[in-house]
């Protein structure tokens, strides 16, 4: 029997590591020639199946795919798109199979978070209905944190060290400005309703009093008063407040913070950003100088400061993904088992695959300080094995050696284009 | 002669290098025992002189002081302070004698950006008229990079090191997202009125239509038609479009763009920041979705990632404060001079102190290409050689380990308060 083709795929937001994973996949391939042909990564996610957009990782020299495990981003293109449900429109589907028998695919490796589980389950769903014999695995990723069923996600290690660094950066900033000068200092971290990237700031300090002084998660409503109360506390005991926010706070009437002046007279937007928001009303209210950041894309990038376990745990899961598929395992996300805290020691495992599309993991109470504006000893010990070890890239001239693809496409079999817009 | 004491402060925002000028003034003070007694920081800059906060360094462990090598913030804490003209109002020059005889000070280094030297200058100017012998030596230090008669300052090679890693690393994002999402980010720098930050972007690729796409520098008012057809350009050729823009970017007419909106129909101040106005105004007049992220702080203070040469020099500026005081030196801001590009090779002189104070050096024309938006190859040359090498500091548990200092004061001996509010 001919080895079947492989299709790998990159989905939702970069991470500093999902090319590690990539390259885990591609390189693992290589090892099982005898059952896996080529590996094809789907151009843009998903919609380089759709699209017949295959790139063909063979033409890409063994240096670039190792490279690619210290290169942030996502290599081949990722996307934000979600397949229809199959019971009312089989379209895409009939063309995902298509695409798939045309090309040999018998191996579907989709890489991403909550939405790109669901495309992976929806796939998998399909092939089955469709009697299509296709060995589907999710590969985890997102720097939310928010997947179940796993100790934790790729990625977020990465990003949860950037933004920990960054707040005790800061703070030492800060703390030298702050006799006549800014008093209070305010980061916005990502995470979308979860307040894991929120959490892990609290790394940047172990000792009472010392920064991030007040922490606010998506799951705990602003009480205003209280706020204030703690940030003027803050700056009368210690001279300065460093506050870490989570860009998805919400008021206690579950308005996003963001939202709270959205529009002006003029029917302008209002420019947002919670970090920006939380800064003015400290202002109003209290009167201190401020200044605020707002991390971005760049800690979901920050490669340049990657953790190494969490490089090693992104490599493991894209090694696994191909040894479980090779063992006859099918219709899962692969998962992080923890088996203890310090040393931290972990497993590979799996979840079915319905069970962890679109469902999002948030922060337990109990992570979280009774106050609600900082975390717990529990929090510190599942979070600080996470952004163990500098996992640095390679350097020239002052600047990270990030790998560089052809992305080359394999020829197209089906020729017949496919609208993926409607 | 008993050898006099040393005075040294920091004045002005941190930089990531700032502490490692401070640890070479006090390395190498001390090994020159018998014509240096202690060195006494001032708390807060000028403001610890002005009240006799003295930070008796001695106290301090020499490997705390060394640690001071690695850790970015004002470990003695800075300030922005100006102080009055001496012939207007001589009190606090009095004091500030009273303060110096109490405590034997025979050495003034004080270590700043402009502002700072323009202390540093009158603290100069007064000691003569005065009659008091002291001897004056200004330590540059500024992210700005805006300090004339030096061709660089210490904390801009490492901001700017930062800030080009950022620019790639985010880049690489939104590469991968644009197919099916973000087209457009924005990049806010710091560098008051000056461009230089915002050009150590461009360092992030150095290819034909690499990003970032567009720099919109202070010392270029903005022309919204010319930048938004090159924003719609660079996303139809590129499929993508970042930009890098300055705090200090303003209007044809001279106001700055965070002024633009700055108060709505009800008075509420808008939410300032140059790049969400800049991502605002792309989405408004085209339609593309975009993320924008403000570094503020995080590059100032990102000393994780800090620049070999920016530390080293930063370093033997301090230790040169000292020896050319000790050869008698006076009245100067030591600064670098660059002796070629490649290898990059400097030798240290310096500047009348008056020549310094208060005056901004920001980019050449002929640095900045001719349509605005982007760095020619010269600036490209002088930039290069200034973010060579990785200063990275120890980790413990997945974070720096960054110097604490103790920063017990020395016994007053005036015992009389003096006021630095009015």
């Amino acid at each position: 029997m001919n080895p079947k083709n492989a299709f790998y795929a990159q989905s939702g937001g970069p991470t500093a590591v999902i090319n590690t994973s990539a390259s885990a996949v591609i390189e693992t391939a290589h090892q099982y020639r005898e059952q896996i042909g080529k590996v094809l990564a789907g151009r843009n996610g998903i919609m380089g199946a759709l699209q017949e957009e295959l790139i063909d990782t063979s033409l890409e020299s063994p240096e670039a795919i190792r490279a690619l495990c210290h290169t942030p981003g996502s290599a081949f293109g990722s996307c934000r798109y979600k397949l229809k449900n199959f019971e009312q429109d089989d379209t895409q589907y009939r063309r995902l199979i298509d695409v798939f028998q045309a090309h040999d695919i018998g191996y579907f490796f989709y890489n991403g978070g909550n939405d790109s589980q669901d495309t992976a389950n929806k796939v998998s769903q399909m092939s089955q209905t469709m009697g299509y014999p296709l060995t589907c695995i999710g590969i985890p990723k997102t720097i939310d944190n928010d997947l179940p069923h796993t100790d934790t996600c790729p990625g977020f290690g990465s990003a949860a060290k950037y933004v920990a660094i960054s707040t005790l950066e800061a703070a030492l900033d800060i703390k030298g400005m702050a006799a006549s000068s800014t008093k209070v200092f305010v980061l916005e971290v990502m995470g979308r309703h979860a307040g894991w990237l929120a959490a892990a700031t609290g790394l940047a300090s172990n000792e009472a009093g010392g920064p991030p002084h007040i922490i606010l998660f998506p799951e705990i409503p602003l009480d205003l008063n209280a706020f204030l109360d703690k940030v003027k506390h803050c700056v009368t005991e210690h001279g300065y407040c460093v506050i870490a926010v989570s860009e998805g706070i919400r008021h206690t009437d579950g308005r996003y913070i963001t939202e709270s002046n959205s529009v002006d007279a003029f029917g302008h937007e209002q420019l947002g950003g919670a970090a920006p928001v939380i800064a003015h009303l400290v202002k109003k209210h209290l009167g201190y100088k401020f200044h605020w950041a707002v991390a971005d894309y760049l800690q979901r990038s920050a490669r340049h400061i990657a953790s190494q376990t969490d490089a090693e745990q992104a490599y493991a899961l894209g090694k696994a993904a191909v040894e479980y598929a090779l063992a006859g395992k099918s219709d899962v996300m692969l998962t992080i088992n923890r088996e203890s805290d310090a040393p931290y020691t972990w497993s590979i495992g799996t979840a079915p695959l319905n069970q962890v599309a679109n469902v999002e993991r948030k922060m337990p109470r109990d992570f979280i300080s009774k106050d609600g504006f900082g975390i717990t000893p529990a929090c510190r010990n599942y979070l600080a094995p996470l952004i163990e070890g500098e996992a640095y890239p390679p350097y020239e001239k002052g600047m990270p050696t990030y790998s560089r693809l052809r992305n080359g496409l394999i020829e197209k079999k089906l020729n017949v284009p496919f609208s993926i817009a409607d």
